[in-house]
């Protein structure tokens, strides 16, 4: 099992989240990339930390949107996303190729995150953008039409859950604001995890089991107490006897 | 001889010369690399038309400042001027590589461009950020810090003139705002491009030739009539027998 | 009769548009203050010209998004976009202050003037950020939310029309794209503004005639022939009698 | 005896300093105009509190440098400075307004305010710029260009001394790096403010007694134990019988 975690996201003197110690829990590194975050000095310095780990550095790409954090929809042409999601990618692979690694998958960030579950052409451009700069495995949302279009271009479409969310009986996210949304339980958190690892099944926020086989999981970085809870889930998959490894082939 | 401009260089909505024009004219086009100026959309637009005439695609990397169109000097840290420059590289690499073609070399803009002639610690950076990229040519003023890094560095230095500005007896540049710093005269510009072509030499403000080696020269497109004088510069080299072609070895 | 045009759409070493000619023509100038474009230097410019002629200075207020030119909607937090406006209308009155003048009015830009026809919570934010200035008249569509609001909170809702869109039957606009959705021909601009202007009528797309009672008609400044036509409007209202003159009451 | 810190330095999501807490310290807030630092909210929401406390709300102008934090010089054109200046000025004055409060005073930020200690073409434009708002203080070092330039223009000069950085013979300040050029005990930093408030001198790094004659004495916010070192300093001061309270006249 993957775990992958947004890294990289604070910008000239301002900082978010601690990436070493991240680092050291997670597999794969969702960089920030310059549009919600990232300037280039922190971009290089966390794809040489990623790769002095052995941590699979992923391009997490977004809207132009510093003041907002890449946390608001944003209604761009979908010719313009595209090019921006390749800029986006061969900003970051520079600074990864300088580290001694390759950019190796493509996630959107925040508000393109969710638009692209259902958001047609912005989907489709995510998927342009990152097929123009070459066949990266793209990160997203089991059933999101990101994936659908990643499948049907021919890159592999990476599915990842979120270890500290609970999920509706369709498999989607329980929104923001209704009441459970967030697991804050650390057991509560642990036991949505080894049940995706083990079974590839999730309990629902009404209590039912379902199917839900994915490739990678997601610990935020920026709340508090993320990193005792990133390094709660990594032990506790591996004294599950869950292999915790890079799902990018090498 | 090599005939470069810059191109590429505006930003949304706002235009900034013709760059189709002048693409039919140059032999090496610095791409803006969306620091001073030039979105995704434009840099790959700009290098798909440079990729379908066989024009080099240079970066044109700069300092941060599109309010200031980069021709600002900002007092950056060294070893975050490197890494912007790495990024801006990348950025617009992955726009070449989209368009069938790559970054083959890196020209600072503006500020950056005037700084680096003589600011060390810059010039410096500048082409560490180069190297991180990989070994590209760098164009720049003859005699520059830049140039002096770049060869120490083991990359190629392409020196260049300015087909419009004079010269003086030290082989500088007749800083703009002091009388006859810029030829006007459509005449003088084709003597000067043409000496310097033919016999590697320049006649100074002051009257005198001085030795002049250069492997490019530089016609600007944003000023009015630039298209036409940047034509009548390439009738005039070749009438003259001078092959124009890129500098950069394929 | 007011006439109003977006003006001050530069941004650094980009310009839009002939701003000096419009204000010759134009009583109302909408000033971009900086989030789609206007630096200050522009800023202050347009103030002192705009002041020198009598033509009223108003805040074109925008979502912050100059790679856009604030033409794509954001999904902006209401509070948030209310201290947004509050910080492009001050901006701008120190400007207009220093030109002698003041802000008489707010008029949002681009997807915020699209947005807040129909976006409840845009809207009244957009008038939030205005009473927190003061009490300014805000320029809109008949029958947006927008001036549903600001007539709410006691400010005056200055009514315009377009003089070269066509309208439904509904008195809302032909949306760009299909067909007839811009009058091209100085004949139907001229005989729409003088119907405006005389009868508080227009024409629909379909033929019909409808009462439309506006405060105000907007210029388009950067079409090609924008000038020449906005001339031709002012001196046809001339000439029909119609008074052109300021909306704002002084 | 007047204590200044600057506040609202985050910018969206990123957060610096402790700024309710040190509210609650200072007299006066120089605060963030949105160039290096400071979004809309964060500025309407730091002069709320201010406002709510008594504490006198400063413009922190500074060149727009969102990456660097402001603290890299930039050669701007004085004129665009002044024009800069101007913007920043009016918008956090709406936001003070809005708050039932005014900016009361100006303070250039990082490199702004390292510049205008010699450049005379920048501390002059900086006086330009608040000239054009209105006769508002300006507060800086001690023998500044700047301060010579706000006097000259009949705006007040106000004089601050730093409580935590060691000073030459001859008055300015021992740079960074060098040893001892901050103080790290907080007796030191007593002992300093102290003998500022008490008898206007101050003992330099060398030993010397010399005079200081100051308004205002600056407290960082941004070093870790800022806000305990800001509440020691004033608890100081108020034990010594020094009246700690707002330079500005109101």
């Amino acid at each position: 099992m993957d775990l992958n975690s947004d890294l990289g996201e604070g910008f000239g003197i301002w900082r978010l989240g601690d990436d070493e110690a991240l680092l050291d829990v997670v597999t794969s590194a969702n960089v920030a990339c310059g549009f919600h975050a990232g300037d280039p000095s922190t971009m290089r310095r966390v794809c040489a930390l990623a790769a002095g780990r052995g941590v699979a550095v992923g391009a997490q790409v977004s809207y132009r949107d510093l003041a907002g954090f890449g946390r608001r929809f944003i209604d761009v042409d979908p010719a313009e996303l595209a090019d921006e999601v390749l800029y986006q990618i061969g900003a970051l692979d520079a600074c990864a190729r300088a580290a001694g690694t390759r950019v190796s998958y493509v996630k959107p960030h925040g508000a393109l995150y969710n638009a692209t579950v259902h958001h047609d052409a912005q989907a489709g451009a995510v998927v342009d953008g990152v097929r123009a700069f070459g066949d990266l495995p793209v990160l997203g949302l089991p059933g999101s039409r990101l994936l659908h279009h990643a499948s049907r271009a021919g890159l592999r479409a990476v599915r990842e859950a979120f270890a500290d969310r609970a999920y509706t009986p369709e498999g989607t996210l329980v929104p923001r604001g209704r009441p459970g949304a967030v697991l804050t339980e650390t057991d509560a958190v642990l036991a949505q995890v080894l049940r995706l690892a083990r079974s590839g099944e999730l309990v629902t926020v009404t209590g039912e089991t379902i199917a839900a086989e994915v490739d990678s999981i997601c610990l935020h970085g920026d709340t508090p107490g993320a990193v005792a809870h990133a390094r709660s889930v990594r032990a506790a998959l591996t004294d599950a006897g869950v292999r915790v490894g890079r799902f990018v082939v090498e």
